[in-house]
């Protein structure tokens, strides 16, 4: 398909908040037994538990390997709006391999110019060799499968980027952790002004936020944002949080606190921080360890007593609904029920009871999905002569 | 996505004729080198030659294996109207393993109504144990993925069916051919008054016209239709021919010429009758035969000196263009071409130079594509209350 040149903010377009409108929902679907214990199936029921949550509210696109396919298929319940393409990946964080969706507000220009594109990111396994597993060469290629699918341009970027690591608020403003973009085995070679100059070339924001750190124990990415703080409205932000001053969690908290209670966004606006507790501390059983197999060590190892990176921040908005973690902590999970309903009141909020497995692997709800956002002409017209971006077609 | 309950006629579908407007084509991707001489490298060339032409006239979808996905993407000229997806199947055959796509022309009772459906007849790789390999467990799934692909509910069928076996007028006359419908190693429980009433039930046909046979050498299909015979529009058909009395063909042009003949349509009419001649006869060289590494046997041997089912009658008529095999026999390729822009004067005739490659393998372009028709509303309505054929959803 396409393939855009240009900066997509330059030619338009802009990253829109998770809040607005989506088409669907991408999800891939977790299967290797080195990450994924039991050969990956509680991990499975816990997408399929995801996944028909997020389909009450809008169609979702399920990637499944050629090998799962009818497998998949026969564990999805009967009349959810789900579709299931074969895609083969290395493993289902699509909120990392996924594409990076913007959308063009309509000009009244020219009726023809593709309303939406997607940014295709380098991704590097989160670390290259000090990354999860060791080939993620058909990771690499989700993006654009995605994006081929959906006869959407793609602008492919040379930046090592997951979509984890970056949260906006769809007027102008970007939250990062500097833990994940200025770890050196991500950009080494980019200063921070030149990677927060892509982030406003790319997402069509004009301020960055910089908060020091991500979630303690959130190792495999490197502290993405998205397991810490993110945009609940523009001016809104949600902080995962601890009040106990003995956990490692503590600082980290406290030091985006005072980098979010300082700062402001891209309108001026100072940031409203609502607290979102996290559950335990959660740690990786015995029995959960063993039930990984990873025998060649092509993955990561997983180890019993392992701080779980869990945090209720991990949640993901759909068309009126947020699908949210549970862990089965009833203290907390109970409190992110009443935190997520009272900040998001025109939403209905779902608690997915099996999000401990997901967990498990290294992320949740939130890293699991990919929101395609509305576009009134989502297709790339055909023969169109009013492509502006002076692209080219590929493949 | 939606499996159907019901009868698709009985619901209003028809199967509309190969020359009313389509969305787009789907092809596969040809890799088995024990089918595809010198690794599939030629034949992967011929299929680059066919949907660069048909994407001249519509949208291309070319489906790929995850291995072959990004050499296919290098191999598609830039600036071509062809989404690549990634697809894995047995074969590259889909007019035989894609669905065959229903219409349903608007009632005008519910605009909400899917106006397009999908068939997914049962596939045995043209013959169970007598048929081309031995394991199409993937081939099974194309139809079912590209439904699903789609948002299109599909209508499965436990009749073994290929969809080169028939054509259709678009206005009620199925036409095929009783050695292969009738061959016992497709339904050999099912009479030929229960095949051809299946056929009226879900293409939406009222007559059927039985040609007692298909090209002479098409043994791979057991004489399919779509290189045999064809509709040019409603009331005229071509049909494959030879004026070499000493040559197998002969006696089989003349006996579906005789049926032909004397016949009428669902509308009562008279069929005119184009003569098509058919190149050489064409008989796979030594080299060629070479090409082929079919160490386990687990495909068809292919033998040098086997006369090719070469055939004109395999084209495939795309939304204002012919797309035809050449085979480098000058007289019958300029025969062809004159014959078809003569049948087809509001199309151009493209004649495809690479074809050969194709007939190596068993078919030729008809066989690689399957036309999905153009509809108003061809995806599934979210949450409609207004599907009318007592469908239950599944994938």
């Amino acid at each position: 398909m396409q393939v855009a040149m240009g900066k997509p903010s330059l030619l338009g377009y802009r990253m829109p908040a998770e809040w607005e409108q989506h088409k669907q929902t991408w999800v891939g679907w977790p299967e290797r037994p080195d990450n994924w214990r039991n050969n990956a199936v509680p991990g499975q029921r816990a997408f399929v538990e995801v996944v028909t949550a997020i389909s009450r509210f809008e169609p979702v696109t399920l990637c499944v390997s050629s090998l799962q396919y009818t497998k998949a298929c026969q564990m999805l319940p009967s009349g959810a709006n789900i579709r299931v393409v074969e895609m083969s990946m290395n493993d289902a964080w699509f909120r990392d391999i996924g594409p990076t969706f913007v959308v063009k507000d309509s000009s009244g220009k020219c009726d023809d110019e593709p309303k939406i594109a997607g940014i295709d990111w380098t991704f590097n396994c989160w670390g290259g060799e000090e990354g999860c597993y060791s080939d993620w060469s058909l990771d690499s290629l989700v993006a654009r499968k995605i994006l081929a699918l959906e006869r959407i341009i793609r602008f492919p970027h040379g930046m090592v980027l997951e979509g984890g690591s970056i949260h906006v608020d769809g007027e102008g403003t970007c939250i990062t952790t500097e833990e994940c973009l200025l770890n050196p085995n991500r950009n080494p070679d980019m200063s921070k002004e030149e990677i927060e100059e892509e982030l406003m070339l790319y997402l069509g924001v004009q301020k960055v936020i910089w908060l020091p750190c991500g979630l303690y124990g959130d190792d495999d990415t490197n502290g993405h944002v998205d397991n810490m703080c993110c945009f609940a409205r523009p001016g809104v932000v949600l902080l995962a949080w601890t009040d106990d001053t003995s956990d490692p969690q503590y600082q980290r908290s406290m030091g985006d606190l005072s980098v979010l209670s300082t700062t402001s966004d891209a309108k001026g606006r100072k940031l409203e921080i609502i607290k979102l507790h996290i559950p335990g501390p959660l740690n990786m059983t015995q029995e959960e360890a063993q039930g990984i197999s990873n025998p060649s060590g092509s993955a990561m190892p997983r180890l019993a007593g392992t701080r779980l990176a869990a945090s209720y921040i991990n949640f993901y908005i759909a068309n009126g609904g947020v699908i949210a973690p549970a862990f089965g902590d009833k203290k907390w999970d109970d409190d992110a029920f009443r935190v997520l309903s009272a900040t998001f009141p025109e939403h209905e909020v779902v608690m997915v009871k099996t999000a401990r497995e997901i967990v498990l692997a290294g992320g949740n709800i939130h890293c699991i999905t990919q929101q395609q956002p509305s576009s009134s002409s989502s297709e790339i017209p055909v023969n169109s002569t009013c492509v502006s971006m002076g692209a080219r077609a590929s493949n």
